[in-house]
Formats: structure tokens, sequence, C-alpha cells
């Protein structure tokens, strides 16, 4: 992804392994400061995982995948690493998914850090066949809305749900993005914010309240990631995510979900199944440091929220732009290799 | 309204006149820091009403009918002050409700000071019947949700909203509340938990996009406030709102908007007439003081939304719970006095 930092401009991964080292930019504290942190071991890589350094179901993915490199590199017992790593959040498919690869992969003899490497560089080009299948949605003109951040800082580069319009961009195509901010850590208002100005792509940040008054203004379509999907279509994203898909029904907006088959959990039958991580209240009830709530008041954070795949006009993924149907048709098929 | 202020426990109102000033809680500081201010002209209590010291609906109503009174005993040109006073904010109705009734009863030759509390009590009575005849709704073991804050600090004292809600409490009825936060100015978080908080009634803050989540696990009824109500049922109210409704509606949850009879604006016919108020972009962008979006990035802040009135279950009013098609047939009638 292209970063602006200062006069100079880079291109960069959100996640990356070099001389033994995984490193990532800390999404924590973008886009006021940028920093990237170094990880040794994998209950680093882990912690990184659970305290947001690193978030984004396909970045979580790479990131635990390069975890198991270094639990190998360093003579970790993998079976417990693995254990390890998948204990550091629940909702996420690519979590899981990454950490039995790698697992599957290094107990077949390869060479661990080519096939973390293998795996990241995976997400990458999945994330532009995404791209591929699905700027062609985006015409000239378009008004997109996107939720939460699933671009290049939650899927190592290019994105999900930004892949389409990186590449409608790339093509020349005119469009308006509107950013819900995302609350409670304002992951759209942060980040995606922070990607589409790198890029140069016209937006704006709108309250998450405010999705509804601009939607009746006129929207041509919603485009959010996902952090599991199953065989159904229901899927599970960042909070807030099914309401929007419940505006998009009342109002007639195609509503797509970009997401890489390691997404899809073809173990789980439909969203119920997913579990759904309840983080702290205080990353409600403390902003910047400062505690808004009043003191004696409770509050709660799911992360996560389950929207039914009848609200989804079509998954875009890497082998094209699918119905719910289509997608529990590939259960029991090899879907990825 | 009950306010604790350390060990304290005081009977105060959001704002009141004693002594030739007008005084009002500091709205924009709670609940952190508890702080009156004093003011002593019209222009001051237009600046309060604009910076969001007083807000509400009913209470920015009562905030400017005390301006009139402090206009009228100053000697200033009463054309002219409420001209001031009602340029202040442009979506409430109870903004040039209240400064044309003063401006009425003025020339009819009553005491102002005596007029402007005449009209802060009828605000207080009118929540009071909201409460009366809102409070049956709720029942033992409800889960109620509200947005932003319809409580004692919009309106004076009691509330719109949370009328029922403290008449019901008052009745031992045991409920529960939850209350969406609110961004960009927190009114749900800061105020309505401040408010619920005092009374004792169980609550918890969620998330703006939350909301859908927890109504899909089951909520019993909505109740918000109005800024504005059209004749045809159609509302504005705080942004957030409208997708709420759409919300409700979706999962079959009874949708009530409690408001005064003044709140009621017969001059106009549907929510496409009703202005809406856009705020600074900073309201979004900083936070406690701090810059979080990128440098760069523009954000859109709509004050309110407007909701049709075809998504409204009842209009919780001081003359009881009226339909949409009963606020119609109301035009024309006298509906005040």
């Amino acid at each position: 992804m292209k970063v602006s930092i200062g006069q100079d401009i880079r291109d960069m991964r959100a996640v990356w392994m070099e001389n033994g080292i995984v490193r990532m930019m800390d999404q924590r504290i973008l886009p006021q400061r940028f920093s990237t942190v170094d990880l040794r071991d994998h209950l680093q890589v882990a912690e990184s995982i659970r305290n947001m350094t690193v978030r984004g179901a396909p970045s979580i993915g790479a990131a635990a995948a390069y975890g198991m490199a270094l639990a190998s590199l360093n003579g970790v017992d993998l079976a417990s690493a693995a254990t390890e790593l998948k204990a550091a959040r629940p909702t996420a498919n690519d979590l899981f998914y990454a950490v039995d690869k790698m697992l599957e992969e290094i107990s077949e003899g390869k060479d661990p850090v080519i096939a973390a490497e293998a795996y990241s560089n995976d997400i990458v080009e999945r994330c532009r066949s995404i791209g591929e299948h699905g700027h062609v949605l985006i015409e000239e003109g378009s008004k997109v809305m996107t939720h939460c951040n699933a671009g290049a800082l939650a899927t190592v580069d290019v994105g999900t749900a930004l892949a389409p319009m990186r590449r409608a961009w790339e093509n020349g195509t005119e469009f308006f993005v509107y950013v819900s901010e995302t609350r409670p850590r304002m992951q759209g208002m942060r980040l995606t914010a922070w990607e589409l100005l790198n890029e140069g792509i016209p937006h704006a940040i709108i309250p998450d309240g405010a999705y509804g008054h601009f939607m009746r203004q006129g929207v041509d379509m919603v485009i959010t990631g996902a952090d599991r999907v199953a065989p159904n279509g229901d899927f599970a994203n960042k909070i807030g995510t099914f309401e929007k898909a419940v505006l998009a029904k009342e109002m007639d907006i195609p509503f797509y979900v970009a997401a890489p088959v390691s997404t899809f959990d073809f173990g789980i039958e439909r969203g119920e199944d997913i579990p759904i991580e309840h983080r702290g209240p205080e990353e409600v009830t403390v902003i910047e440091g400062s505690r808004v709530a009043p003191v004696g008041s409770q509050a709660f954070n799911p992360a996560f929220d389950v929207t039914p795949g009848t609200m989804v006009t079509g998954f875009i993924t890497e082998i094209g732009i699918l119905t719910p149907g289509e997608i529990d048709r590939m259960r029991g098929e090899t879907v990825d290799e």
C-alpha cells in the first residue's frame, strides 16, 4: 500500500518478515503517528493480535502464519504455539485457517519462513483478484459506502472492500466513498480514511449514526469486509455492519461483502455458530485517555455482529462474485488450492 | 431532576432564572464536571444555545423564553432579540415556538419574567403528563432503548423519552435501558447515562453501531425524543434516530416518540420541510482535544435526521399517545391552551 510519511511516499505492507523478525505497522496509533514494531517470538505475535497492533481478518491470518514460522525457528513446540496463537481472538476465521495451514505445511517438511511468506503473498494475490472481480461494480460518479477498515492494513496489502475501489481508481473511474467512523476503535476514521487519503480517493468520514441519513440522499452500493462467512452466507463483521445491511435493504441499495475464501468457514452451518468477541467496556467509555461516561455506568462492547446472508447482494471473492447459494455449493469442494 | 454532586444529592433544573439572571447547567462538560453558568443578556443566551451549553428542544425553548425576559428587562428591542435568539439553531421547533409565545405575551402586557417562568413550568408539567401517559408501556422486565438525551437535561426537568421511564421506576417497575452513545457529541453516554445513574435505573451504554445487534437479542421498545414533528408524523431528531427506526421496523419492535405538542410544527407538511443543521466537521474528527482523523480527510456532521411517520408506533404526548393520523387532525385546532 502507498504510505505517506511526511514528504516520503513508500510502498509497504501491514505485516512482513525480514531477517528472522516479524515486523508490522502499529495500527493502534495510526494516523496520528506512524511506527512499526518488531516481534521475535510467537507469543509477541499473539499479543500483537490480541491488543490489535495488527487487525483485520486476513492480516491476523498472515501475522499468525509468521508467528508459526517464528515458533519453528525458535524450536518451540508447534502444537502449543498453535493453541496460543489461536487463543488471541475468537471471531475471525483466517486466524485458525492460517495456523492449521502452517502446521500442515511444516509437518510436510516445507520451510516455515517460505511457507509463511507464501501464505502472506497468497492473501495479497487473492485481494488483487477481489479487486479485478469487483471494480466493475463501481461506475463513474458512484457513491460507495464502507464500514470499519477492510483495506490494505487489514489484509497485508490491497484490501478486500477497498480492493475494488483501488482498482477502479487506477482505471481512472471517479467516485466518492463514505467512511463510517466505526466506534469504538474508529478503524474507519483512523485507518480507512488514511488509506483513501494516501491513494487520493475522494471520501468523507461520517458518524456511524449518519449512515442512514446519507443513504437516503443517494448511495449506489455498500461494500464491507467479513471476519467469518458461514456456508449459508451469514457473516460476522465489525459491529455496525448488520445495521448497514438492514438500512441498505430498506432503501434497496446493493450490499456487497468482499472476502477471500479463507474467510469462509465450512465447518459451521450459520451465523449463530460464530462466536462473537466481547471486548472491554473501557474501549467505549474511555476516549483518547479521558473517561467520557459517568463513573458507575456500565457499557457493552461486542466487537462484531452477524448479518444474514439473505441481505447480501453478492460476495466479491478471488474466484468471482458469488451468491450465498453458490457458497453453500462450495462446501466439501477443495476451494483454495 | 435528581443530581448527585459528590456526596450531595440536589433537585435541580437544567435551566432557570433567579434574581434577574438566567442560570443553566453546562451540558458540554457533564458528567466529568458539574458547573452552572450565569447569563445576563439575551445574546449570551443565544450563544449558550448555539454552543450547546443548553441543548434539547424543550430546554432550548425555555432558555429562549428566559432570554426574551432578559431582553425585556434590559430594555432591548424585542423584535431584534427574537431574531437573534431564533438564529441560534435551525432545527428544533420549540425555539421558535417559545420566542413567538413570549413576544405575544409581552405585547399583551404580561410580566416577562413571570411569562418565561410559566413557559418553563409548563414544559415540566407537559413532561410529567408524558410520563403519566407513557409509563404503562414499560412492563416488569422490559428492555427499552433510547438515543441521545431526551431526559430532564433536554426539557428543563423530567424529560420526554425518559419521562415514562422515570415514572415507571417510581412505580417500582424493574426494567433495563440500552443507551446509544450518540456520536459525535455523546449525549447518550454523557447525559442520559448520568440521568439514569442519578435515578438508579439499570442501564448500559452501547456504541451507536451496536443497536441492531442488541435489538436482535430481544428489545421490547424504542423511545426517543423529537426536535420537530411534521403533521404527517415525520420527525427530526438527533442523527442516528432514522437508523434506529429502520432497525425497529425490520425486527418488529415498537418505536415510540415522546414529545410535547410544542414540538409539532403545523406550519409545514412533511419531513422534507424541516431544515437540518450541519455542524462543524471538527465535532467528528477531533475527540477530547485530539485529532483522530487523518489531516486532509473531510467529515460530514449532520446534527439531525428525519424519520418517516410511518415508522412510528405512537407519539407519547401530554395529551395521550397519538398516531400520525391523529396529529394531522390536530392541525388548525388550538392544541396547547
